[in-house]
């Protein structure tokens, strides 16, 4: 990308360095959700048409844009920025937990929905999380694991399927 | 193909036509299962090790397959051999479902475990055996929807993201 600019767009490469000095000077984390913002508090953590009693933990601010876009969940969001995974060095001190914690402690959060990953790091991210929230009186979810939208069985991994019938749901009535 | 085995694999192509041929004559239905079987009950339905309060209902043969590879599974099945399906005529007087009551109906089964495709048709079939069911004492579950294992949210598509997300689950302590 780098050889692209300099040699066909020199004037792109002069914009994009200047949107990125900019926005690294003028981006911080927002403090309630920790996502990135130009104020101090973003404009999703700011709006009274959101469910302050839902707090949606994500891993990354791309986790939280796919989650808008089903347009499903009205709540808020925690961005963790990272996930625990011991082989990058990264534990429980370097993802800020305790912020977190101060976080959902606010008086106003009655559900933690745990969305991070169904990868090993984002399992125990979330096992951590919940172990964390125990005996707190908040009630701590999982997105549920199983067979996609409009999936056939035929293509589906075997360990989702396993996982799909383990986590079998009665049907309602 | 054929021309492949015409020209190259004349032998293959004897094989295969005195196979098929084989296959027509002696495969029928399972008399319990529906699946095709080479005697009139199948292995699988005589065998004692399977778990008979359990009956999970496919759409098709190769369902049946991916099912038991998970390794996750114990109980019995039954093949409607096919899925309502309007568009391509197919009804539920074509389905047999008379068939599919009375095998569910035999006393031994407590749970059925509808493992239909998760399309349209599949979804109708579902619905369709859940209400047949309706106030007959059995229990009758779905397999789960949601994000497939190992999955990372990013790479997930909206209406299965939005369906994890209704479909959440309370983390257990």
């Amino acid at each position: 990308m780098a050889y692209h600019l300099l040699q066909h767009e020199r004037k792109g490469a002069a914009a994009l360095a200047s949107a990125l000095s900019r926005a690294l000077q003028d981006l911080q984390h927002c403090q309630r959700c920790n996502n990135f913002s130009e104020t101090p508090l973003c404009e999703r953590c700011a709006s009274p048409r959101r469910d302050a009693s839902l707090l949606c933990i994500v891993e990354s601010p791309v986790d939280m844009n796919v989650m808008e876009q089903t347009m499903a969940y009205q709540g808020l969001y925690y961005v963790i920025m990272g996930r625990i995974s011991p082989l990058d060095g990264v534990g429980v001190k370097q993802l800020g937990m305790d912020r977190l914690m101060h976080r959902v402690l606010d008086g106003l959060v009655q559900e933690v929905i745990l969305a991070t990953n169904y990868t090993n790091e984002g399992e125990a991210t979330a096992h951590y999380i919940a172990s964390l929230l125990e005996e707190k009186g908040i009630r701590v979810s999982r997105l549920a694991r199983g067979v996609p939208v409009g999936g056939e069985l035929e293509y589906v991994d075997a360990g989702t399927l396993a996982q799909a019938f383990r986590e079998r749901r009665l049907v309602e009535r």
